[in-house]
């Protein structure tokens, strides 16, 4: 079993969800906000204000935190078997080709339980 | 070391709580809320309409996106005999037989740091 | 790659990321707010009750679950190069040597996407 993270725009998770129930998957969804940062998210006028020499300007992009962005994340448990097709899905409703259209992770789970039978193993997310 | 996470029902988290502490998982734990979809959390007056043949119902059920349901989420990282006594003790506080009654996830954690003295390891977690 | 979430005290969360940018940490970053519980983060009060013979904080103490103390949690996933200097960017900007000071746990990712382009692996995180 594969957990998958998205971090996505805010503004993307309706569209990513119906994308998900078109390619069939029907397994564990859950989704949240959260403040992300990634590379290259800094304003505009920081970079604009240093590319032309301001001092205040590089500063802040050199020896500050950049302000977080807030991002929604949703997270899928899937068998093995769709784990790129939940990638694809993703893909196909999130890129835009501009930057901040957000990350995938991939990790794994060992074991998954339906808490009302006590039911174990792959065969709860099918 | 494992993480173990627990979608469950809003109310039930309190009784979680102490389920766990009874079984003496002293632990990190955290909680949160999210909003989560698993298999089969479908208005009932959808299915109710798509079987009476109303198209408004079926187009629901088969083009739209379902109402994610707000859940509790409960992360409980723990040493690796104590991986079932924890599972144990989130089912018996959150088993109602009913659809709904929660899922939880097993994953394995390769370290763990303790802030205030740089310690390391599963002993941070005794 | 590795995922690092860090449990750190709330009013941590700007110095922390000062600290990981200060490290040369530009790869994915979220925050958000959690409930957490650590060993004994119990009320001093319940605990002076108890030590003085007052049966209710001594009822309290064993029957209930204790409060959640609200903590701030921070993911960070990183090239496994960069594990150690995140770890101690983290450390440095937390530890105050009280409890509560926090903990970090470090997980596996196995694959890694950029929406925007499609790339995967460890080379979009640097």
């Amino acid at each position: 079993m594969k957990e998958i993270t998205a971090i996505i725009r805010i503004n993307k998770m309706n569209e990513t969800k119906k994308a998900l129930i078109k390619a069939g998957i029907s397994s564990f969804t859950a989704s949240g906000r959260v403040l992300g940062r990634g590379k290259g998210q800094v304003h505009y006028d920081l970079l604009k204000g240093a590319a032309e020499g301001y001092e205040e300007a590089i500063e802040q992009l050199g020896n500050h935190a950049p302000r977080l962005v807030s991002k929604r994340y949703l997270v899928v448990v899937v068998n093995d078997n769709m784990l790129q097709p939940t990638i694809d899905a993703i893909i196909s409703a999130n890129q835009t080709g501009k930057p901040g259209d957000g990350k995938i992770f991939v990790s794994t789970i060992e074991d998954a339980v339906r808490v009302r039978t006590g039911e174990t193993g792959s065969a709860i997310l099918d």
